[in-house]
């Protein structure tokens, strides 16, 4: 047997959800991954005889690709339901800040390495982070075996990783260099928002994003506080102020863009910027319901993403997509919005495409990497089955996740984890939270 | 030792959520349970001496009454994900009445033995059920170990159950005699509707429920379209429109109630009718968002429901309470509306009392009935825990819950159903779905 037909794995005995073009579902499906690489993807009865070295029998259930979250923050899984039902501020101020006072690169690596376990285990391959001391955020998704696009967090005030604004660029750079070969850790450049970096971070900021071609990265337009706040400091809406800055552009990526005015919305057109939509979050934090109909009708790219775990409360893009295609609906009052397969790209294709990875992941095709994902459907809430795409956004959850390659690599198999010891994750991180000094919740 | 120490089931080593009116939650709690009731409930080492026949070790978990399902259609689990994303005509024209035209006493069993498994497996432990053939879905109930009060379709078109309205009376008032001694089974008298049950069926229905002292269970003001097609043929809203036949009462079941008017809301408190909310419904169908905050502001109960599978698309009652609890933060634009502990309270106690059975379920308290589930915490997306109310409404899902009690008996333990072959419901329910006509979904 010749050489090329030696593969790394073989997964088979699967319905084939593979998100390409073509096709929108394959019954008897398989994937042929060597290296890193998917070698063949389609109908079992067209695939050519290989050699498998490890063969994953799906079971029936759902092969497709890895799912994307365009916008977390996994560190702060430490503070997951630390406090809510609160106004903002009194949220902001008397408990996520006072808990991120004594931040330490200790709590960043293993509130990331929760977070890169939980997200594994509800299907997420690939997530797009920003937070402080994120190098070690890019360790712990290396450790997992996760892709993951990071950048540390820009703004004017001093922070607890890199001191004084100045230092948080050279932090970036080194990421930049330290990274740079890496298969699957990315970087970008991360000023948190117009609201915390004035003109000068940001116009730095773009630069060095121009400079070692790196995404830009940006909470914009989360808020009405924050666009009046803008409009007031500025005199324009923030998307706005952003394209006077110069900074959109097709790599620039805007998390949360819910209160958008009807001028903004053909400047993001005009510049390709990408969208990463956040309903739980913005749901929870009472911000609003981003124009996300419109947004797509006037040919913008919008990803999917969970926020961080304190204004969610979980990193699961299944129940993400779930509220995602019901909330646009009631809010159109038209139940024909956003529908399934629309939201299943947002979640795959769309996120791929929202971290400029569009032709790297977020579908099942020769020569994209191998980020896969298997869901058992053999459970009393995935019965019977009329449609897989249907299945996957509304009845579906995290835990129906059985296996996860990512990369060309089997991390989790059967949902147990295979790079991570997650009972000694839990009980690191359950002696952070021990050690969090917050006052205390109700109930 | 004597008789009264020997108890059938000790639940402990887990932290109680009793949901009773003195303490949000106790770290090391136990229940004790004798026959079909609570006869302990609280602190460990508060704890009589007792015997058990059965000790349950809830693993360090959350020890919390089973959730009350106030609304759904279980046989429509065979029609889960046929079809969505479609306007309502279509989708009830061209898809769920032709699927429904076949309906036959075999496929109501069987699609509720799927329900009553998945809603075991997701905590639910109670619920409320109307469609038609309703005898063989108290069976399913029944067969599962599952409290339920159920109530017969009445509407002015024949049934494929009944035939003539006048049949569809006699098949409620059987329904009455045959389950009243059940100790798991009640009764209602169910009108779907103002705009399929013209005034004499309305009031008809309403005399069996008095006279058989039997709730009324109704679908009211759930859509614009509802109240608009109401106005123009009774000059009221459905909800005067109720009050002016005199169907406004204690024991009148609302589900929905989406679309009120501001004079709708004194009307249903001053005869304290109760509220069945049911937000991913509400959603997906686009139907609205019900006032839920502005209700309870008046003090009408209002519990929670899932609807039926073919508009939501699962029965799991965790997922629904994150729906609701962050819905109408960002629909009122205010995070603190509908904290996590209102949104349990809707869930348990006052589910319980919107059906009727607040004296009997609902919470965890002596002489209660032992509806008690246990979700196990030990897990990724629930890790740390700082306050077990909220993850149990912003990151549990059905898939955690590990074990149910139900009337005192072992329904299911380490998520094994004691009750129900689930392997041969799953084959059968499938093999529904392959006989139901229906024009294919794209995919």
């Amino acid at each position: 047997m010749s050489d090329n037909k030696i593969i790394d794995i073989l997964i088979s005995n699967g319905i084939l959800v593979s998100m390409d073009k073509t096709t929108p579902y394959i019954k008897d499906g398989a994937v042929a991954v060597k290296k890193d690489k998917i070698v063949f993807a389609g109908d079992k009865k067209d695939m050519p005889v290989y050699k498998p070295i490890t063969t994953i029998d799906a079971k029936g259930g759902i092969i497709m690709p890895g799912l994307v979250n365009t916008h977390t923050h996994a560190p702060m899984t430490c503070f997951r339901g630390l406090a809510d039902d609160l106004p903002l501020m009194t949220w902001l101020n008397d408990y996520i800040f006072p808990a991120e006072a004594n931040l330490n690169p200790d709590m960043v690596y293993k509130g990331s390495l929760l977070a890169c376990a939980e997200m594994i285990m509800s299907g997420t391959t690939c997530f797009c982070d920003m937070y402080i001391f994120e190098d070690f955020v890019a360790k712990a998704a290396k450790t997992a075996g996760m892709r993951a696009l990071v950048g540390e967090g820009l703004f004017d005030f001093d922070s607890p990783n890199y001191g004084p604004l100045e230092k948080g660029f050279d932090y970036t750079k080194m990421l930049a260099e330290k990274w740079e070969q890496d298969d699957l850790i990315s970087i970008a450049v991360m000023p948190h928002s117009p609201y915390l970096c004035a003109p000068p971070l940001l116009k730095k900021a773009l630069l060095i994003s121009e400079k070692y071609s790196l995404p830009l990265v940006i909470h914009l337009s989360e808020t009405k506080k924050e666009v009046s706040i803008i409009k007031n400091n500025y005199g324009a809406t923030p998307v706005k102020h952003l394209a006077n800055i110069g900074a959109l552009s097709p790599s620039l990526v805007a998390c949360h863009a819910v209160v958008l005015t009807e001028e903004d919305i053909p400047l993001l057109k005009k510049h390709n910027v990408k969208v990463s939509h956040n309903p739980q979050s913005n749901m929870k934090l009472a911000s609003g319901i981003a124009p996300v109909p419109k947004l797509m009708k006037n040919g913008i790219c919008v990803g999917l993403g969970t926020d961080g775990c304190a204004s969610n409360n979980d990193l699961d893009m299944f129940s993400e997509m779930d509220s995602a295609a019901k909330l646009h609906k009631v809010k159109e009052l038209d139940p024909t919005v956003l529908d399934a397969l629309t939201v299943l790209k947002m979640a795959t294709v769309n996120g791929a495409s929202v971290l400029g990875m569009k032709d790297k992941i977020g579908s099942i095709e020769t020569g994209k990497k191998a980020d896969i994902i298997i869901v058992d459907i053999n459970k009393p809430h995935l019965t019977p089955m009329y449609a897989p795409c249907s299945h996957l956004v509304y009845s579906v959850t995290g835990g129906d996740v059985t296996t996860s390659v990512i990369n060309g690599k089997l991390i989790m198999e059967n949902r147990k984890l295979l790079t991570l010891d997650i009972e000694k994750i839990m009980a690191d991180v359950r002696d952070i939270a021990k050690k969090i000094k917050y006052k205390r919740y109700k109930i």
